[in-house]
C-alpha cells in the first residue's frame, strides 16, 4: 500500500480517517481513542478552534492563543492517534481512499467533520470585499483591520471619509452577528473614547442587518425581543427585513436601495457545509451530506459524515439539524461507538438530537437564554450562564484559566485586554487569494 | 502651516515630534507629557514591544499581546500627546520638517529613538533566508515556521531531509541568541517529544554559532562560562569562533567549509541603527546618528537622538554605549528634563550611563546575573532575579500579571501556553517584501 509521503505506519487495526478538528471530529476521536483501532486526522489548521468565542478575539477581548487548542496536544495520550496537517482534495468512494495535499490515503471507515464554510449566496463582490467570522485567521484579520480604519480616521480630513472609517456594518443577525454588534458597541462607548480622544467616537455608527423580520431566528419570540432591545440600549442600529446587495469596500447598498458607508463589512450572515469532492450527486443536497439517522452517507457503507456538513432529516427537522456545536458534538460521541459496533459486529443506534438550550450574549451582564420546556430569560442571570457554559465547554484547562481571568479583567476594568495590529499587510493579499478563488 | 493630512491641531505649546516607541521613547514621553509641551509620535506598529521576551514568543512559550502594550493605551491620560501609526521617510533639518508616509510634519524639536534593525553585514542571501527576532511578527513568522518544519518533517520520508526540517541553527552568541537556544532546547525536552511521538526528537540538533571565542560578549567571563556549560547541559551544541558564509534556505556553509542543514536558521548575530535619511553625512557614523553627551544630533541644535540609535562617545565607552534597553530608558529620562530647561532656558545636564547589570536566562533554574561591583553568578538565584527584573519592567499591569501566571504555568507543567501555527502563507510574502527592499 502505497502512503504518499503521508508515513501513516501499516497496522492490523481498522483505519479510521478523520476530515476536521472540530466540535464533531474531537469528540468521536475522544470516544474512539481508547480502542484497538487506528486514527488519523487531518486538519487544515494544527489547532482546534472554539468558534463561539471568536468573535472576542476580532473585537479585541481575548488572546487567539487562549481560544485555540493545539491538535496534537488535545491526543497526546492517544498511541493510535496520527495527526496530518493537509487539506483533503478528494474523495475516492470506490478506491476507499481520500487525495490530500500531501498524498493519498486508504481507509477503512471515513468520517466527514469538516463543517461549514461562510456562505455568501454566490455574491462575489461581497465574498471580496467583506470580512468572514469562521478561522482565528479572520478574527485576527477583523480586529486588525478595525483598528487600522481608527487609525486612518485619525489621519482624515474629510468628515465624510472619517465617518465611514469609524462606521461599521454587520450583515446577519443569528448568535454572531448580534454578540459582534453587542460587543463592537461596548468598545465604542468604553474603549474608543480613551484611545482616540481626538475622534468622535460617540456618533460612530454601528449597524446590523437582518434579512428576516426578528433576530436570533432560531431562538424563542422572547429572545429574539429581548436581544433587540438590549442591541438598541446599546446604540446599535438594528435593520430587519433587509438584504445587502452591493458592498464595493465602501458602500452598502440594501435591496430597498437605502445607502450606508462604512469600510468595514462582517459578514455573518450564513454558513453553508463544505464539500469535497468525490461523492456521488445524490449525496450532496442544499451543499450538505445527506446522511441517515447512522450518520451514514447515502450511498454508502463505510463513509459517514457529522455535524454542520451532514444532513439529517428527521421528523423534528425535516431540512436536516440546526448547524450548532451540541449537535456536532452528540454526533461525534454516538458515531464512535457506534463505529465500534460496526467494527465488533454489534446492532449501531439511531441518532436523536437532545437539545439542551440555546443563548446569545449582548453584553455585560446583557444575555438570553432558551432552555428545554420553554423555560426562557435574560439579563445577569442569563449572562452568568452563558459564561459558565462556554468557560465549561473550553478544550484544555489552561484556556479556561486565561478566559475566565481575561474575564474578570474586563468586568472590573471595563478595559479590553489586547488591541494590537498585528497583520497589517494581509488584508491585501487576502483580498487576492479570495479573488483567485471566487 | 499644512500639516498634509496628519491632524495634529495647532497650538501655542513647543511641539516635540518622536520618531519610535521603543523603550527610549515611551520612558522620554512619560517625563515629558506633564508638561506644557505638544507631544507627537510616531510608530509604524501601534504598540510598544518588550522585546527582551520575543524569544518567549517565537519558542511558543507566551502570547503575543503579553508582551506588547499599545502606544495610545500608555499615554491615555496625557491630554498633549498624540499618536501617529506612519513611517518616517525623511527628516529635513534645515526646515524643521519631517516627511512620513502620511504626510509631512513641522516640529520645534525632534527625537530620533527609533532604535535597530537586523544587521545582516551586507549579506542578502541572509536577509532573505534567516529568521530575525526584533518585532512580534518575526516572532510569531519564526513560531510558525518551526512548527510546520516539524509538521513537514512528520511526511518526510528521506531520513537526512527530515533531520534538515528538526534541526535548528541560531546565529549569534549574545543574549538572544543564548536565550533562544535554551528555550529551544526546553521545547526539545519537554514538548515536542509529546507532540511528535513519530519523530526522533531526542536527535535534532539544535547549533549555537558564534564568531568570538565565548558567548555573552558583553557580559564577564564568569557569565560567558556558565551559560555555555548550561547550554552544553541541555544538549545545544555550542560551535565558537565560527562564522557563517552562505544559507540558502537549506544548507549552512561556516567560514571553515562546515556545512550543517537546517530548514530554520536564526539571525541573532548583530544589529545596526536604523538611520531615517535626511542627516548630513558627518552626524552619522558606523550606522548611528553621532550625538554629544545631551543628546544633541551633532550639526543640529534642535535634533536629537537617543537609545540605540544614538552613539554617544564617552571616556568608558569610546564607540558609544552598548545598545541595550537600561541606555536608552536612561536617555529618554534626562532627555525629558534636559528638553524642558531648553524650553525654560535653564542650564542642560549631561549624560552619564549607569550601569545597574546585565543578565540572561538559558533555562529553568539556569540564568547568569552581573552585578555592578564585580558580584557574580548563576542558578536558581540568578534565575529569580531575572524573571522579577523582567516582570517588574514590563509596561501594563495586566501584562506583568499573565506573563507572570504563564510562567507559574510553565514551571509546574512543563508545558508551553502556545503552539498555533497561525500564519501559514506568510513567509512567502515576507520573502517577496524582504526581496523588495533588499
Amino acid at each position: 500500500m502505497n502512503h504518499n509521503g503521508l508515513n501513516i505506519p501499516h497496522s492490523e487495526q481498522p483505519r479510521i480517517v478523520v476530515i476536521g478538528g472540530g466540535f464533531g471530529g474531537i469528540h468521536l476521536i475522544k470516544h474512539l481513542s481508547k480502542y484497538n483501532v487506528q486514527i488519523i486526522l487531518f486538519d487544515k489548521y494544527n489547532y482546534h478552534t472554539f468558534q463561539p468565542l471568536l468573535y472576542q478575539v476580532a473585537t479585541a477581548g481575548l488572546e487567539p492563543d487562549s481560544i485555540a487548542e493545539p491538535l496534537r496536544r488535545i491526543f497526546k495520550h492517544a498511541h493510535n492517534f496520527y495527526f496530518r496537517m493537509a487539506k483533503v482534495d478528494r474523495i475516492d468512494p470506490e478506491k476507499n481512499k481520500i487525495a490530500t495535499t500531501q498524498g493519498d490515503l486508504y481507509y477503512d471507515y471515513l468520517v466527514i467533520a469538516n463543517g461549514s464554510t461562510t456562505n455568501y449566496f454566490g455574491n462575489n463582490e461581497l465574498h471580496i470585499n467583506s470580512f468572514p467570522l469562521k478561522h482565528i485567521t479572520h478574527a485576527l484579520d477583523l480586529r486588525s483591520q478595525l483598528l487600522q480604519n481608527f487609525e486612518k480616521a485619525v489621519l482624515e480630513n474629510n468628515k465624510a471619509k472619517r465617518a465611514a472609517f469609524q462606521d461599521m456594518v454587520i450583515v446577519g443577525g443569528g448568535p454572531t452577528g448580534v454578540e459582534v454588534a453587542g460587543a463592537l458597541a461596548e468598545l465604542k462607548k468604553h474603549v474608543l473614547p480613551q484611545d482616540y480622544p481626538e475622534l468622535d467616537t460617540q456618533n460612530m455608527g454601528i449597524y446590523l442587518i437582518e434579512g428576516a423580520p426578528q433576530l436570533l431566528g432560531g431562538m424563542s419570540s422572547k429572545a429574539s425581543r429581548k436581544s433587540l432591545k438590549y442591541l438598541q440600549d446599546l446604540g446599535v442600529q438594528v435593520v430587519l427585513n433587509k438584504f445587502v446587495k452591493h458592498y464595493d469596500g465602501e458602500k452598502v447598498i440594501l435591496d430597498d436601495e437605502t445607502t450606508l458607508f462604512s469600510n468595514l463589512l462582517i459578514w455573518a450572515a450564513g454558513v453553508k457545509g463544505d464539500i469535497i469532492k468525490g461523492l456521488s450527486q445524490s449525496a450532496v443536497q442544499h451543499d450538505r451530506i445527506v446522511v441517515d439517522t447512522y450518520n451514514c452517507v447515502q450511498g454508502y457503507k463505510n463513509v459517514f459524515a457529522i455535524g454542520d456538513v451532514a444532513l439529517m432529516a428527521s421528523k423534528k427537522y425535516p431540512k436536516g439539524h440546526p448547524m450548532l456545536a451540541p449537535v456536532a458534538i452528540q454526533q461525534g460521541k454516538l458515531l464512535a461507538k457506534n463505529l465500534i459496533r460496526i467494527i465488533t459486529k454489534k446492532k449501531t443506534k439511531p441518532f436523536k438530537y437532545l437539545y439542551k438550550g440555546a443563548m446569545a450574549t449582548v453584553g455585560r451582564n446583557k444575555a438570553v437564554v432558551d432552555l428545554p420546556g420553554r423555560i426562557r430569560f435574560g439579563g445577569f442571570l442569563a449572562w452568568l450562564i452563558w459564561m459558565f457554559v462556554h468557560l465549561f465547554s473550553l478544550i484544555g484547562f489552561r484556556n479556561k484559566l486565561v478566559i475566565f481571568m481575561s474575564w474578570i479583567w474586563e468586568y472590573i476594568t471595563y478595559d479590553r485586554g489586547t488591541r494590537l495590529i498585528i497583520r497589517p499587510y494581509l488584508r491585501l493579499k487576502y483580498k487576492k487569494i479570495k479573488k483567485n478563488t471566487v
